[in-house]
């Protein structure tokens, strides 16, 4: 059994090879690997219900339980996005800036893969078939680590998708899995041979991965969204978005967690989306002065800072969208967050002001999602400030290089002032 | 005496009101703080020559102490790179795509400021100059420690800098200037408040930031670029190239420090290429086969993972192009690297395959920079993988937001059925 290391240092080695195939190879891969999911589909369902019995043996909660089923239904979903992947266009090599520097210099910064990346993601083994085939589209290798619950699964989808990829032609360390749960810290270490880690997962989970490597970490530790009703929103509008952004899915990232509202409006709307709530079995905590006006739990400064991921949101007043800005940047997470107004202007400086990857203007904060924005499928969504940012899809997964054709310039005829650069940009 | 926390949570604060400056008022304050520099040049001239004076006192070394020196042309420089920073578009608000989802909901990706930038750079007042420059036409806040060795040049060209700033309009914790020795590791402790790192010195001073932060840095810690020659090579060109490549600025990180040569070509071309070395005073270390051709210092192993930063190269023999790239994945440290042919499709594998961040076709690796890509300026080159890499201009000082304006839409909408996306590119 190879170590985690000898496995990313094989991928390191034969990474240029995966980034360097044709769009179509990459395509007939998926092609291959989503017949080979349908080919071999009873003995992954056999895997499967052997894991589900495993789980219940082992007390997991529903919840988590939910999650580990992969049957006909999730097997046509991976299915339809595999399909979809493929008829996406290829996120690698567009040329992003063309620009000739002088008479037969010319300039280009192309996309390409980021090279080896890990991802170590939760017990669903759906997600190890959209990762996996979101790496293959994007020309990457990935190192995959599973949830431990869905062991069996993972081993049965992972060695028919993999055998699928090399049949088709793809290097043989395109892909590659790690079952043990010491692996993860061997991964962590790994350096100069990992690009990217990509860790799913509990907040807690996510910032240990953080704050124990030394390799650039994609991810979010937090989603603290709010939605903030203004007090020229169509009232109507905002009590429906307000539900929808923390009920409609409450253990997501992307479900609000704190209400602000304009403190004129308070003592119309919060009788209306206080019964809307109860309605969607939501526990509001307020304020004093939203408890001035509504009946409901009391929130301390400690709700503030709290993500729920449950039928529970805190509110608030606020004199304005410049105390509701100052609100959000002082205890979001960054993630997504939402103004409710008609008033264009005061949502235009709601949206350059809020520093969040995701600013919303009179819509749930639930669209913060790859597939929701037309990226075909994502690999989770960062929350840090630099790229990539927000839901992360096939764009996400490249970076780029910057390709020099010359005619056998030197720096020193520029240096002493015999030739000189006149930068003129080019078609892309 | 605030201390470096205090100033990174004031900036980081404020660092909304920076991004959301219109870019009048930025090229505005640039032209103040280019104004302010002509204005009060004799007070910064004295103070530069108080650091030259202290810089002979204590024996710096000559090559450093030429960098200390700010004059009448180096103020002209800066001045005209200020001048060139105005004239380049906003990089902040550009719409990288722009999708209508559904009807009446669409979705932006716009180029916004990375927030707080914390750069601790070498002793040199040109650099000071230009780092402020570049923050303010990119939105950015910026904390600024410079290299001891010109403090009082330092000093006094950031408080005119500063004063010209608010004078303009700026928010007031646009810039911030640290001084202390002890005030680096405060910064590199300010997680949450400061949004990026960019550590610029010596190899060790910059693994040493990323070793002991868990702020993303953007940086690199090497430089070893190598230029190959290929069997249909120009050999002409290639002898150009070679010596630029080592001599044309041999501390320069985008030196070359080995040379691949083709053995069929070897012959004919090492005696050339040692010959104009030797012109040049470039000390040459061969492998063994290469001392077989041209009389040269040995190389040993050491020397393929060696960046001299001198008038020094090591040089090997290769056996064709997918050698030199195994040779350069495998020992260079990812920054920029050179083929010499005019065998076109030889080339593009070499540009495919290797793993730089700049990849050439017969030009000199001392293109990679800022100023000879066209970007104004830069404030760094990064070998990392994920963006920005390369020379990083204002392109790689803004990061991007998605702003959704919608009309009350809500995702359960669209998890029913009740409504579908369409997902319509529009202009951006």
């Amino acid at each position: 059994m190879p170590s985690v290391r000898d496995v990313a240092r094989k991928m390191k080695l034969e990474s240029p090879q995966m980034a360097a195939t044709p769009v179509e190879l990459r395509n007939a891969a998926l092609a291959a690997m989503r017949d080979a999911l349908l080919a071999n589909k009873d003995a992954i369902f056999a895997a499967n219900r052997e894991d589900l019995a495993a789980a219940e043996t082992n007390h997991v909660a529903p919840a988590v339980a939910h999650r580990l089923l992969f049957d006909e239904r999730k097997l046509a979903d991976v299915c339809a996005g595999i399909d979809s992947l493929i008829g996406l266009p290829d996120p690698v090599g567009r040329t992003l800036l063309a620009r000739e520097l002088d008479e037969g210099l010319v300039l280009r910064r192309v996309t390409c893969p980021i090279g080896v990346i890990g991802v170590i993601f939760e017990a669903r083994p759906d997600a190890l078939v959209q990762i996996s085939a979101l790496c293959v589209k994007s020309g990457n290798c990935a190192i995959l680590k599973g949830g431990s619950e869905t062991a069996r699964s993972n081993r049965a989808i992972f060695s028919v998708l993999r055998a699928a990829a090399l049949e088709a032609g793809l290097p043989d360390a395109c892909l590659e899995q790690v079952e043990a749960h010491a692996d993860v810290s061997e991964l962590l270490g790994c350096t100069g041979l990992v690009d990217l880690l990509i860790p799913r997962g509990s907040n807690a989970f996510v910032r240990h991965v953080m704050d124990n490597t030394n390799i650039p970490v994609m991810g979010h530790a937090d989603g603290l969204c709010h939605v903030y009703v203004h007090e020229a929103a169509d009232l109507a509008k905002a009590v429906r978005i307000c539900v929808d952004a923390k009920a409609q899915y409450p253990a997501a990232c992307n479900a609000a967690e704190t209400l602000l509202v304009d403190r004129p409006i308070a003592g119309r709307f919060l009788p209306q989306v206080a019964a809307a709530y109860a309605e969607a079995g939501v526990t509001l905590r307020g304020s004093d002065d939203v408890r001035a006006i509504v009946d409901c739990e009391p929130a301390t400064e400690a709700d503030w800072d709290t993500e729920y991921l449950a039928l529970t949101i805190s509110a608030r007043l606020v004199d304005g969208v410049d105390d509701a800005i100052a609100h959000i940047n002082a205890h979001g997470s960054h993630h997504t967050d939402a103004i409710v107004t008609e008033d264009d202007a005061v949502a235009e400086r709601f949206m350059a002001l809020v520093d969040s990857a995701g600013v919303y203007q009179n819509a749930s904060t639930r669209f913060a999602d790859g597939f929701r924005y037309g990226f075909g499928a994502e690999v989770g969504i960062s929350t840090g400030k630099m790229p990539p940012r927000g839901p992360v899809g096939l764009d996400g997964l490249v970076t780029y290089k910057y390709l020099l054709r010359g005619s056998g310039q030197v720096v020193g005829d520029y240096a002493s002032g015999r030739n000189a650069f006149h930068f003129r940009d080019l078609e892309a």
